[in-house]
């Protein structure tokens, strides 16, 4: 095994599908645009270099199969997503796959007892058609068939991109696994965080993929004269929503684990002159464990409606989000551990701050994520980067990982 | 003397001139566009009924001159704007130079030692061509002649503004006063805040307008995923912000006299999901006294710093103006505080927070001013307001007051 030649083989594709862009001069590809038919035609070139035998299903998710030894056997499952966001880095999703790809290259000359699907995901980040995990779901027999009407920005609806693409919406059922055949689900991706970078580590073990709750809150004061309105008399909006953005961050400071944001806040008239009369904010909470994340919420929609009141504020609460949090499964994530410490890494246990396919994947199957700390912890950037050394041990653990588990008793 | 009689007719004038608009159903008239033509017309009858000599100056200023007894006598000014700004309520400047002809109506049978004129400004609310006090600074011979080149957004200059209304701008300084020929200037106006209100007062003695200090303020963070930064690795330019603000509104409130104003407060990337990277905001620092106001900004330009410096943010502030304080004549106020006495009213001292033509007066005279309740302290909105009650009592003040002062020795 030289996992020195793998790692620069893989980062070798990294920058090889990055070639496959909508935009010059920049990497965007998304879901059945023509750029992905470049993915697709590299990676099921290497697929069959490495014994796999390559599908595509109903909704272009991309699957090399290593068959199992087994009549009727199990199979195991792991991959992620070929989309990208609009000017994209090179690794977000495809690094996952092609660390599967060289992990089933390097066993390519040994069977195990259960079968092993690479599946490469045609669609994650939900930006052509604003859907939600919508490979995953066909997989999982979960997809929405309303979602085929649905129209990109060129007013193409979801069914045509289907076919345009050579694709047959109505074998959409038959992308779905029965029940009970998958046997665990293992994505490894990139942390798109700071945290293992902080840590000095090369990898983390997700525990969980963070529950989500989003809120639109809007203050209305009396917008007035900066310089005739004496304070004592202002119904400042701003003034209100500063408040409760220092509380969100105090909050969020003094719960472990959490993770509070207020991304967006707009100020109406937004005069330098002018006392301002409305503000519009949006709330992002998220935790791994939905009772915090439930309470925090409730405290601060509490919050937010004490500051409203005290100042004579009319307040407004639109929740827009409640995501359970997805845990993974115990026993497989020990056993991704094992192969952890196996490698000689520190085990870093750590919940996944974004949304994956695993989230859709725990419906069906035991699921597991492994993260590569990401240097600057920048992701959806150009400047998304991998360091090669970890990229050689996250490749190490999955090897260790997956000859364990092919051959385990079910 | 018939107060009702003369308040009725000013409220009814007051309609009247609303009607000249540049725009249908609401009220702009910004200066020498056409529908000032109306009110000149309007203007030049009522001021010739009362007895007034009318002229226009070279800026398009309609000035009545009521003569004085005494050869050579020195003149005293009132008046105010005819000006709106988009939108507009129908008493915002207007009302002042209609008790100004209303009191010399009143007056018309009797003579004084001193002249007045009666004086309709062209133009104070800055907005055709992004001047302040165009106007007031003519009479007062400030007038900056490098404004004639400015465009309004038709793209007319000024100097060719003035020829299309029949004006000459050779002319404009022979519409200075002389030096040291004006004995004082009153101007009444509506207050644009609700402090009279909440006292109950109909009328305000001011005692300065304020300075007035305004700054840009930029943090500059990193921008990140909300859901893969953990809190303590971020560095979020909305909370800095926030802070900032919460102690700006501090600051005032605890600074008597002292209106502090963040107005306008802009969030980048500014998505529900992105730690915020980069807020750019506005500083608003007002006081009547200069070293206060300036003490304040140093002491907020330290708190922006810290805050900043703490969190590892960039932080940029770029000053944009730095206005002083107005005082007004303390004997000139003092004696228009006897006719406020004498006509039974409480002497309600006040600074003006925002800016009027009596500002640039005070450069050539000894200055007042009295304010008017304005309801719901509503002002540059179709819905500003004054109450009968109050224009009556503040007519009667003003021929109190003229009366007085055009007999006064000098």
């Amino acid at each position: 095994m030289n996992l020195d030649l793998h790692t620069h083989r893989i980062l070798k594709q990294c920058d090889t599908l990055a070639g496959f862009s909508e935009e010059a001069g920049r990497l965007t590809r998304t879901f059945l645009s023509p750029p992905m038919r470049g993915v697709h035609a590299c990676l099921s070139e290497w697929m069959a270099e490495a014994g796999l035998d390559v599908r595509i299903d109903a909704v272009g998710n991309l699957i090399g199969r290593k068959p199992g030894r087994r009549p009727n056997p199990k199979v195991f499952v792991t991959g992620s997503h070929v989309d990208t966001v609009p000017n994209a880095g090179k690794y977000d999703g495809i690094l996952g796959v092609l660390l599967g790809l060289a992990a089933l290259r390097e066993l390519s000359d040994r069977t195990f007892a259960h079968a092993v699907d690479l599946i490469a995901f045609s669609e994650e980040e939900g930006i052509r058609f604003s859907t939600s995990y919508l490979s995953s779901r066909a997989v999982c027999g979960t997809f929405d068939f309303n979602w085929l009407e649905r129209k990109d920005a060129a007013g193409i609806a979801l069914a045509q991109a289907l076919r345009d693409y050579g694709l047959d919406p109505a074998a959409i059922p038959a992308a779905a696994y029965p029940p009970g055949m998958v046997a665990g689900y293992l994505e490894i991706h990139i942390e798109q965080g700071p945290i293992l970078e902080s840590l000095g580590l090369p990898l983390g073990i997700v525990d969980a993929i963070i529950g989500q709750s989003r809120l639109a809150i809007q203050f209305t004061g009396q917008a007035g004269h900066a310089g005739t309105q004496p304070m004592e008399l202002r119904r400042d909006a701003l003034a209100a929503a500063a408040e409760f953005v220092v509380r969100v961050e105090r909050t969020a400071r003094e719960t472990p684990g959490l993770r509070a944001t207020v991304g967006s806040l707009i100020v109406e008239p937004g005069a330098v002159n002018v006392v301002p009369g409305k503000v519009r904010l949006t709330l992002d909470v998220r935790h791994a464990q939905d009772a915090i994340r439930h309470k925090t919420v409730a405290d601060l929609v509490e919050v937010a409606t004490v500051l409203g009141r005290d100042r004579q504020l009319g307040i407004d609460l639109s929740p827009s989000m409640d995501q359970a949090a997805v845990p993974s499964d115990p026993e497989l994530t020990n056993r991704l551990a094992n192969a952890v410490r196996a490698a000689g890494q520190a085990e870093k246990r750590m919940v996944s701050g974004a949304g994956h396919d695993a989230a859709t994947m725990a419906s069906i199957c035991p699921m597991t994520m492994l993260f590569l700390r990401s240097p600057g912890g920048i992701s959806h950037h150009p400047r998304e980067a991998v360091l090669a050394e970890d990229v050689k041990v996250a490749l190490d653990v999955m090897i260790r990982f997956l000859e364990a588990e092919l051959d385990r008793e079910r």
